[in-house]
């Protein structure tokens, strides 16, 4: 499994993605989900994949080539008009990577499938976030909807429910992550650190705030054990119940 | 779905279980989901069901038929000289139905399958708890595995996982629950108030502290309002996170 977050705030867009894949529980190996396209100055965009590896390489790998020589190959990401355009273009690529493999003579239901979230922004018009299903269409997050989960996204949802707050920092936002991606670590051994995030900051056009968070990464076991006491206080906090326990 | 879940305390048992059963979206119903049985001063035992509710009620039809005229009818719950046989009796009943809905010639794979959480004391023992799979066996909750979870049970599980404490009373007990049946409420339209209760304090040997929280009850809506805030009070004591952010 896999879980990855892509979340809008009035600042830019923030990415987070587990490094776990496994076919299995005892074949065990750490991928990077998270690819970055940079154009300085001109375009940023974000690719998080869930779901089948080698689906989600694959996917990778076409759209880099592509991209890679933009001028001797179309369709190419660096050249897309618009964020619509990529989503369409990347979400042709799945659709085209899993059609590939089922004509392939192989029968595997949904076991090819795969799960994306794209973000970035073009110059000349804002950041726009999109997550793509397995059949290449796709929606895209808005104030009502302003972030996607993808791969094992329950245990750190209610968090992210309660919490999320377009206006935070990106600083505020990283940390709200990190105990979105602890309560997943803890409950589901297939989502693993370290973890991937790219905070990118609206018209900036460039790829920092990049950076990688280990399992032994001091702030974030501080993170990881004071929130079961924050939590225990946050309870503490709520008004008694009076139901029937006399 | 359903979300119901049973919790080992140094006092005693806790259960609760929410009522919503649906056949797709557009059919919903309200049933309850818990069953207690009590002999006054003997025994008490509750059952949770999650899973084909047609199952899960035959299920209970049977146990109780053989229950209320137990020297008629054997086995009966009411008979069961332990926990341990109880269990087995409500494990062999749910894989007859299961079998017998299976052989009258319908194919559904996994349709037909439920999972119960088993719960009580009978004088003599402490209180034992259950959590019984659609194959009849069974497992025992214990220090370490202090409570169990059935149906929906993701969204709630890392407030259970972090806060649970076997020395809380049944009042900071049943908030912890609703806490987390309201964070399964607001992110699963098949789980559903009102919510049923159930604290047994060991040695009682008696139904008491039963209850129900309606929707509206405005204990619980103080809480699911009041719990995002206590929440992002609790991020914001967690100590701050100085990754690639300026």
């Amino acid at each position: 499994m896999t879980y990855c977050v892509g979340m809008m705030l009035r600042s830019g867009l923030v990415f987070m993605s587990d490094t776990r894949t496994n076919a299995g529980l005892d074949n065990i190996s750490t991928f990077k989900k998270m690819t970055i396209w940079e154009e300085p100055g001109e375009r940023v965009m974000t690719l998080m994949s869930a779901g089948n590896l080698a689906t989600t390489q694959a996917v990778v790998s076409l759209l880099e080539e592509r991209s890679k020589h933009p001028e001797d190959r179309t369709p190419s990401l660096l050249r897309a008009p618009s964020m619509f355009q990529a989503a369409c273009m990347v979400g042709d690529t799945l659709r085209e990577v899993i059609k590939g493999l089922r004509e392939g003579g192989q029968r595997a239901d949904s076991a090819f499938e795969a799960t994306l979230i794209l973000g970035g922004q073009i110059a000349g018009s804002p950041p726009r976030l999109f997550l793509i299903y397995p059949q290449g269409n796709f929606i895209e997050a808005g104030e009502d909807t302003p972030f996607f989960q993808i791969g094992e996204i329950k245990y750190g949802r209610p968090i992210l429910v309660r919490a999320y707050d377009p206006d935070i920092s990106f600083a505020d936002a990283l940390k709200l992550l990190l105990v979105s991606f602890d309560s997943t670590l803890k409950a589901n051994l297939s989502v693993g650190a370290p973890l991937d995030y790219f905070c990118y900051r609206t018209d900036s056009f460039e790829k920092k705030h990049v950076g990688r968070v280990e399992a032994d990464n001091p702030e974030f076991q501080a993170i990881s054990t004071q929130w079961g006491n924050a939590l225990k206080q946050a309870l503490d906090t709520l008004p008694d119940v009076h139901l029937n326990t006399n």
